[in-house]
């Protein structure tokens, strides 16, 4: 058979090309498609960016205002660009610093730019050259504080830029002013319209995301928990099968790495107002040191999956001695989480947790008096090191979630979630508004029996 | 006594204030003071970007540069601010995304502005409006890709900045031609400034810094289980006292959050051209792979950690009996952790580590054949679990480290890692340059019995 000819190999390709592009462009289209329908919050802040750049751009494109800007228009534009973020506390966050930075750099560059050209035709450079370079130098060296960084860094970038801009510009006083006033002017115009519309139309609050994040990864947890026990003493349901449906094993892994998208989130949620069941000074704080805790136990938890998964296994048979015990700590500790998932997720405080907790105790006690009793007595030590380590390991999970229940409660404090039966006290309050019953001075008493009216 | 007046506590918080205050910069200067000395980077980089800053404003402060580039020149001075970062590889990914940008969002505003300009007078700003929108709209979203936003984001925001910024602009044809150049001229003076002082003046390489974390990672690993054995079976010198030299029972902490750091990093490197010992492309992919695996090991290390501060502990008597095995694992795990360190640190090839490893699962046959002897045959379970379990995890450790050691040789053939005789063969062929030696055909042969000049 002949050999392929080279330029024949050439050819193909070429001829390929188009259909590989266009599968290429099939594929990336398919991705869109699918980042859209997980998550349409992208296709909606999408649009709102093109609403928002629009606006500003017809807002300044017609004569009149245009005039009254000139150039500085452009700022506008610039401003709604680099201000609008995909939730409303980077927004504000952006819009707040850089219109606060702009005002205090443009005071700043007025005064460097005054005492410079006050002080004769050579110092001018001079002088304004040393200004640039100690402010930048300064300010450049603030932005690797921490504390900075987290939450005025973008502040600082634009206070050495306003300065830099207004000190150099080389213009007469007057002008000079000017020039600053239009300049703050514009970049006000510009964040205020970023600000509205983001928080106006379909706002995404990322300090909602990271309440459901952190109960999100507290049910995570639950899940695994729930589920070991039968999974681990071979008695879930299908078996080996029905790999398919065994997603919950896997969920708590997204938990081990969340601690820097937490405190970005964190971060952020500080600046945004009171929305919905949210206080403008929610305890965020509080959030990260149940996510912490959160994280040590998904360590815990980490470990327990590759006793799932190990070479060498605990015979069944000896399993199956301490397999109850196991069985029940691990999904009464499971129980427990997604109470603790669900108080947080509902900002309704419960007792529930306590009782799975109590339970799951109880548990480890009935499992240290059966270890305690010559338990696995004719057996190998090195037969018994992988379930021995399983009990250790779901020990000492109860601890761990008895401290993220320590946590949650001092969160449900701090945040002052409804107690359980506040629904029944704001129907209370509903009727009270319609006649339906009357007051009474007792306030603790919630729990009155009254008559409903039927049409209810 | 009398109750403290509540005039004279105010007086005294005012007396306090400048004491107070005082006492906050004192504090915050000490602060800036630590981090310099921790990183005189920082300071260095501080000065870089008022070098640079000094230098394009003065370029453009004086008159002849200036009435060139008119209120464009702006642009410079705000390009060098947002493009100066701290590694050479942020500056070299943020400058060249916005020059590029820049480019291809000037053409793409003057095609838009062409054609509304070209569709009458009511048709313009309509036209604008809905370029504006679709273009802004469409941008927006590609930015939410996760391979987009790890290199590209900045370019892309660029991208519908200099669109706008160009088909808004209510120009005629030419003037806006104008504009645009300027506008490219000017970015580009300015990207090129700072690149050419971030490259240039003491460069902090991001590659560089995320090589040596990657082997400070594998590092701490190995401290910690060189440090183990002795700490556990209670053999450390000095005993519980001096806790304060124990902090290589805490270094591997850092490791578990390092995730998305590292993956910054990498992002980052991949913008930075051939430096010292590392290549344009090099596999930095790789470095991840490196330190997703130490992660995976620092898991199992807070879980020995815990261990150590367990408060149900086998007795030491029955600990003693597996001292010798599990010390040795130990150490020899830790021996191994830190040759691979030394390996990616030094980039030089080394097959240490396999003998440290060949000896520790040496060891580990032995503690299993203990352990399959009746070894704390008169033990209660629950005495037996925490040894059982510590010795479980070390045996696991050692499929981890060698894991590690696997994906550290394909980095090390991936990289071009040296040979350990490389400096031999090198100064073999410095010699050879100087006529001392002579060539052999036998290139396998490296190790040649010369006469040293004595000289040398």
């Amino acid at each position: 058979m002949a050999s392929p000819n080279p330029e024949n190999g050439c050819l193909n390709k070429l001829k390929a090309l188009p259909q590989n592009i266009w599968n290429k462009v099939v594929e990336k289209a398919n991705k869109a498609k699918k980042m859209a329908k997980d998550d349409p919050r992208k296709i909606i802040h999408s649009l709102k960016v093109g609403l928002a750049l629009t606006l500003v751009s017809l807002f300044f494109y017609f004569k009149p205002t245009y005039d009254g800007f000139g150039v500085s228009a452009m700022w506008a534009v610039l401003t709604v660009i680099v201000v609008f973020e995909f939730s409303a506390g980077a927004t504000l966050g952006r819009g707040l610093n850089r219109m606060l930075a702009t005002l205090i750099g443009s005071s700043l560059g007025f005064g460097a730019h005054w005492i410079a050209t006050h002080s004769g035709k050579t110092g001018e450079p001079i002088l304004i050259g040393i200004f640039v370079f100690i402010f930048a130098g300064i300010v450049t060296f603030v932005r690797f504080f921490p504390e900075m960084k987290a939450r005025y860094d973008y502040g600082l970038l634009i206070l050495v830029l306003t300065f830099c801009l207004i000190s150099v510009s080389g213009y007469r006083d007057d002008e000079v002013i000017h020039m600053a006033h239009k300049r703050v002017t514009t970049i006000v115009i510009g964040s205020i319209i970023s600000v509205v519309i983001c928080i106006l139309i379909c706002p995404v609050w990322i300090g909602e995301d990271l309440h459901n994040s952190i109960a999100g990864n507290l049910e995570k947890l639950g899940n695994f928990l729930e589920g070991f026990g039968s999974e681990y003493f071979g008695t879930s349901e299908g078996g080996q099968a029905n790999n398919t449906n065994k997603s919950f094993l896997q969920g708590y892994k997204s938990v081990l790495a969340s601690k820097s998208s937490e405190e970005t989130m964190a971060n952020l949620a500080r600046w945004e107002p009171c929305h919905g069941r949210f206080r403008f000074r929610h305890p965020w704080k509080q959030y990260l040191k149940v996510g912490t805790l959160a994280r040590e136990c998904a360590y815990k938890v980490d470990a327990l999956n590759c006793y799932l998964h190990a070479e060498t296994q605990t015979p069944m048979e000896m399993r199956m001695k301490i397999k109850d015990m196991c069985a029940r700590i691990s999904s009464e500790t499971g129980k427990a989480l997604k109470e603790l998932a669900s108080t947080v997720k509902t900002m309704t405080k419960s007792s529930k947790e306590d009782t799975h907790i109590a339970n799951s105790k109880e548990a480890v006690e009935d499992l240290k008096c059966m270890l305690k009793t010559g338990l696995w007595e004719d057996a190998l030590v090195l037969e018994i090191i992988p379930a021995a380590a399983v009990a250790s390991l779901l020990i000492d999970i109860i601890t761990r979630t008895e401290k993220i229940a320590e946590s949650v409660q001092e969160l449900a404090l701090l945040a002052h979630f409804k107690s359980p039966n506040t629904t029944s006290t704001s129907r209370q309050q509903h009727l009270l508004h319609r006649g339906t019953i009357q007051p009474t001075s007792d306030r603790s008493n919630h729990i009155i029996v009254i008559d409903m009216p039927a049409s209810e």
